[in-house]
């Protein structure tokens, strides 16, 4: 078995942070050398300084280390994983990379780069191959790749075999949103409890410019974005983990809804290939109970890796609609960033 | 002040029916004669058997009145309104109209009949003159008015001045919706505590077909249908009351969000022209604060008769897009067929 | 009608303030004269600097009113009402005082000042004599008038009649408490979704050492603190508006639970002899049903200024138990300071 | 690795029922045999039969198995696991235990009986030693041997080290019931969401009698109750599993508390000495952070099985506090039927 990855993890105390500290601290390949966490917080333990806000064990058996400043030292590690807020990712992350680390980052700062990969590995792996332009422009060593926005990334995750094999036209999309992906505190319950909240900041604007970058063609030193529509009304409920989303779309040759439905089933994209260890067995799950996917029930199948789809039916407007499911905080952010460490150092790109 | 016009309460124990009695107990216009329930309640008090699961005065001050059998007796009140469920309306609500009485009914056993005024008075008040034409056809001296599915009511209200201005081509619309709409016990807690349930039998197909019906136009004995696409995809979401709609909707002329916004402030309808007890001041207030409207903090004002518009902007497939709230056991079940009996006596149909 | 006294509202902005706004917006006796906030807000319009988060009208009406800062001026508004926190109102509250106003707080700076009265009106009226020894001794011109905390001022309401007709000897209450209590941001929403938090900071204490004040005797320029043994254990749940407490107490001399359930029904303390405004008609109600009081169903009743008791029974331990819930943000706050400030005006005590 | 033990689960259909078929389809000791459910749906494929409610995988892998009717057969199962309703079990389990089996019961049609052993592994091995008599007076081969309702279950284990080390006198607890207790459907979410249930038909009864009986002595053919006064008081909150109890207890010799944390930190009984399969490694696990234990974060630890105290202070009344949670279906359920059967197994009480 060979040496495992030093890895730092940016941002180690809070929400996602802590699911990056999760997920890091069994993994077969990564072995966390660095929790970093701002100047307030670093010299204390981890555990002093980190409301551990997961059912799992506590600070992922974490709890002694010292959490150093969230700023590359002397030396780096080869892999760091940033769940910086955006403002301080936008200064750290090129510092970083910069320094000679392989940033996989959850931030919104460079998502929508030219030069930069917002990566989905069963969607775009090719992508990846931005980072020699990336690395040939900034003159940096490391580098930067980037996973979407939480709702983007699930959408993206159903639309991709329907974009491979007939071609997305439009995708109109109404999100239920869980509360996990506002962070800690984040949405407070006074605004939540009983109730709906139809309005999340910059939300809509990311999905819709993110999707067709992620779906779009590698043309040398940058992606020329899929010329698709795509229109997201976003919403907030009372879930915990799990952003629901209802989704329309049109397809090219208005295929079949068996067509459809096959088109999932078969899908079979590198990850699962490639047997990554965070990879999901089945990228997306088909239900065929009509009141599923949940996020209760199904939220947290695969390590919360694969998506759900259900209610697969006919769309009188765009030709089909379906349920889809998947679980923000894994898929849709440290989860994501770690497989696409992982896609990464299965291309030998890691050092 | 005229005599109040005696009615009768069908189905008075439900959700719904509580609802009808909340409101008739006070009403201008109407008295309540007899509250009907099925055998097994009939010649208890209401109280007795009936758990009020509202936050007023319970039982409507009604508590010892005793409840008779929901079947016409020698007798019918001129007036009868019905929170009976579908298969229980589809047999006594013929009964009560073959004796004489206008029925206002919320079950959906007669909404898509030909000769059935689908009535929200706001919206199409002249299809009640579909009354003369059902009487003749089915030889009653009553008749029977049905009010819409909830979801389908809301909608419908906000879009009835946008197809009145400009014509609706298309709506697409993702709902979340309030548990009391399924009545009592109704959705199991188990089932919606921290969850979205992305499915309720018969709900998109009840709104794709009555929008259409409510906007179409009266065509001698029958509606024409308005010719429209309508998508919708309805969620469950753990809301006490109050169902919120993202809706977009595709305009003839493609008309500016200015205009848009005009001709839902300048909408002046009939039950607000002739002062309707329950007609709200305004029909359709819209919310300028980015993350309104809310079902806790909106839903109820107005008596929860209005209904709520906010976040109108820009749909990159659709054209216009907007957040909807409503009502569902006010404006969208018990309110709405107590409007519809204003309307009809404020035009002179109640004897 | 005699002409309203002018009043203040501190802290205009936060969720209690909101709350005195709504109620003195309509109010019989007193009339909003200056909205005061902190510096950061002073200056706006009272709809720019605050989110109104209450379902009823948006700032009360009064959206253009300018807020002022939160300190007294050349001249101060005879009666002002606080719902500063407790570190602010600890300096501003005695400048107002000093200036010559009477102020009716909510903070709990100084509710355990020997001179100061913790009052609810129809506990321990007189306890507004301490005001002519506070007088003297800090030499103010105005004086304070603390309401209690949330949790303890409902539970006083229920003791005071079994205090006064047999006294109580010792009480075990275990609180469920609103998420309202403790304003706004607030509890997380990922704290309380589908959970409970069995830790309110600094609440059990508050509630063990001023009930016992609150039921305790006017004994010259101090009170006497009642002899009885106070033990809470509180906790945070999914609820919106309303503390629910589970109350055991032991009372002298055993009384039969006729004859506790008789001391409720036959109270009438002073607010209600003297038809205050804010005096709900009943200050006790007492459910039979089984399932009551709930929040959701009995806490607005009598605009939540009355306290609900259901369950009464035997407790095997000390003696009597029974099920509490009251207004944690009405009766628990705005409206007792309220309240406190009409009984003041009934005595003659406001210029 | 010796033959697992055939079993058959009775209900397996239901909420309980499932969880005992999610841990049985991997137990080490036992095997399912059978299935079984009532007439309705005995024949059917339990995929077919059963709307699979837990978010582990469906019907615990056994979708295909076809359900047979609750009735001892030719042969039965020497190990039979009852989720079957209190009135049902009346009837069936004796049938059962005539025919020869092992009934590991979690109705509670059985549980106060003389000859039947109320049992928590952890709390009261030795009452198993009941069921020699029970068999020489019922004249029954096989035997009934019952868990406790499920919050009695909670708090025995919390107590049973206090009772052992110094002797509990009284205890008087409030509990925060999950939803999940009640069964599917079970509560309905109108009556929970946003909202507190202050009653729980029978709860309180069950509490107050059990917890004395598995405290008891075993007294040749029955069992003398503790002599202790127990006063509860159950609340239905919106939770999904976990109930949360605050527990006042009166110790003799006034302990410190010190002592009393000791007294679980060095509790080591009978199961974990045994290393049975189910038994946590740590049964009362303790909290120091102020605001834990909580249901989201910490109840589904070490498979539901242990119990977590937080907040160890002193109570003015009784002398000890603290907050207890534990899992309902889990320990509290079908968990703690699965540890009954695996004490009986290690006893060589099953053929």
């Amino acid at each position: 078995m060979p040496t495992p990855v030093p890895v730092t993890v940016l941002g180690a105390t809070g929400t996602v942070g802590q699911r990056f500290v999760e997920r890091l601290a069994q993994h077969p390949w990564f072995r966390i050398e660095r929790l970093a966490a701002s100047g307030r917080s670093a010299g204390k333990r981890y555990r002093d300084a980190t409301a551990w806000r997961l059912p799992s064990e506590a600070w992922g058996g974490l709890g002694d280390e010292v959490l150093v400043a969230a700023e590359p030292g002397k030396t780096v590690s080869p892999v760091v994983f940033s769940a910086l807020d955006a403002d301080v990712a936008a200064e750290l992350e090129p510092a970083y990379a910069r320094a000679g680390a392989l940033v996989f980052s959850n931030a919104s700062a460079f998502r929508m780069e030219a030069d930069v990969p917002l990566l989905v590995p069963e969607v775009n792996p090719d992508h990846l191959d931005l980072l020699s332009a990336q690395r040939k422009l900034r003159g940096w060593s490391g580098g930067i790749v980037c996973n979407a926005n939480c709702t983007a990334t699930v959408l993206v995750m159903a639309l991709a075999p329907l974009h491979k094999r007939f071609g997305v036209e439009a995708v109109m999309m109404a999100s239920m949103q869980a509360i996990s992906g506002a962070g800690y505190p984040g949405v407070a319950s006074l605004d939540i409890t009983a109730n709906v909240i139809p309005y999340i900041p910059k939300e809509e604007e990311k999905i819709e410019e993110e999707v067709p970058k992620m779906l779009g063609l590698l043309d040398g030193a940058r992606i020329a974005p899929a010329a698709m529509a795509v229109s997201a009304s976003c919403h907030r409920v009372a879930v915990v983990e799990g952003h629901t989303e209802a989704v329309a779309v049109q397809l090219r040759g208005t295929p079949s809804l068996d067509l459809v439905r096959a088109a999932w089933l078969t899908w079979s994209p590198e990850p699962q290939r490639l047997k990554l260890p965070s990879a999901p067995l089945v990228p997306v799950r088909i239900h065929d109970v009509a009141d599923r996917p949940q996020p209760r029930l199904d939220v947290e199948r695969d390590g919360g890796m694969s998506v759900h789809v259900g209610r697969l039916r006919a769309c009188a407007i765009l030709g089909v609609k379906f349920a889809l499911l998947g679980h923000n905080t894994q898929r849709g952010a440290a989860g994501g960033s770690v497989l696409n460490a992982e896609l990464a150092h299965a291309r030998g790109l890691i050092a």
